[in-house]
């Protein structure tokens, strides 16, 4: 195996493993174990477990950005609800990593919790430049302070309401589905209210 | 000085100091000195750091509850406005310590994340008590997932609003208001058509 596909390897079985489990109680050795290899031979690619954390904690951005990429092909709407089905697909394969995520943002570590925030900036990027765009007549005016606020605010609903869902899961996944669809349209209707530069497409958004 | 109000004092003094500074940068040396009293003396009612800042926390806690109780004199809609003006005041009063807690959720520290989460269990239940149970004909069916799930969704969208808001102030405060204000009713409304026991008063909400 080459350098790059052994590194490969590793994160992807990092990502699963961290997933699973919190990353405190995840150990080199168990990694290790996992990816099939020596401690040692782990140790070369990652210095330190925080090293390891963080290259997953990238590459699942990375992951995360292609999955839940608006199709072009589909309708504002069914755009939305696809990226939240790829979203939620996602969150529940790693529904302890990601309740983890969602209630310490990274503990103490700033260096992670940079990552974190990171991914968190290109949600709200994605969001802009795909649904927003299409559903805001005349462009989503990404400088428009209004705006940026709905969706991350909305983000954040997003984190809210998962990290109750994958405690107690007591709405289907549709009804969940339905709340955060809805909440973003509302959000950005919202936004439109406020700043005159934009306008919900109201035949887009029905 | 008695000792119940030179502890009070110094959670006073406290309350104030992390406001505008964080955790972190802040010392026990400097806590005494705000406070105008010996680093023993502080000792002697909070023996650690962390005890002194978990105390200040509780009490903050107690005092936002306070201080965004809706008043039951105003219409649902107005209650709103109040609850989040009385927020906002003590958010931009409380800058830099509230743009810690909601960047960090209390950092590594699992009795800190503790507190935090229980702030804010404590604003999501005064939310379905207040405003959810008037804006909702027959009450707030407190046990519906679908209503708690956009309440505490709702909670965090002000957290991420606030956060990118304390950071740019790019929008005006009616202007965050509104935007607020708007994404709860509009939560609200979305949990009453997923389940079928709420309804939303529409003459209330208008």
């Amino acid at each position: 195996m080459s350098s790059d596909d052994r590194r490969e390897q590793l994160l992807r079985a990092g990502g699963e493993l961290l997933g699973r489990r919190s990353y405190e109680e995840v150990s080199i050795d168990e990694i290790a174990r996992a990816a099939g290899i020596s401690k040692g031979l782990l140790y070369h690619y990652f210095p330190t477990k925080k090293d390891f954390l963080l290259a997953v904690l990238r590459e699942e951005t990375e992951r995360i950005t292609a999955l839940t990429a608006p199709d072009p092909a589909l309708g504002p709407l069914e755009q939305i609800e696809a990226s939240l089905d790829a979203f939620l697909d996602y969150v529940e394969h790693h529904a302890s990593g990601y309740a983890t995520i969602f209630r310490t943002r990274g503990g103490g570590d700033s260096d992670i919790r940079a990552v974190l925030e990171e991914g968190r900036e290109r949600r709200v990027e994605a969001v802009l430049e795909g649904v927003a765009g299409q559903l805001l007549a005349g462009g989503a005016a990404s400088d428009s302070a209004a705006l940026r606020s709905a969706v991350q605010g909305w983000i954040f609903f997003v984190e809210g309401t998962l990290l109750r869902w994958l405690d107690q899961r007591d709405l289907s996944r549709d009804e969940l589905r339905e709340l955060l669809r809805s909440v973003l349209i509302d959000s950005l209707r919202t936004a439109a209210r406020i700043d005159p530069r934009l306008a919900l497409d109201a035949a887009a958004a029905a």
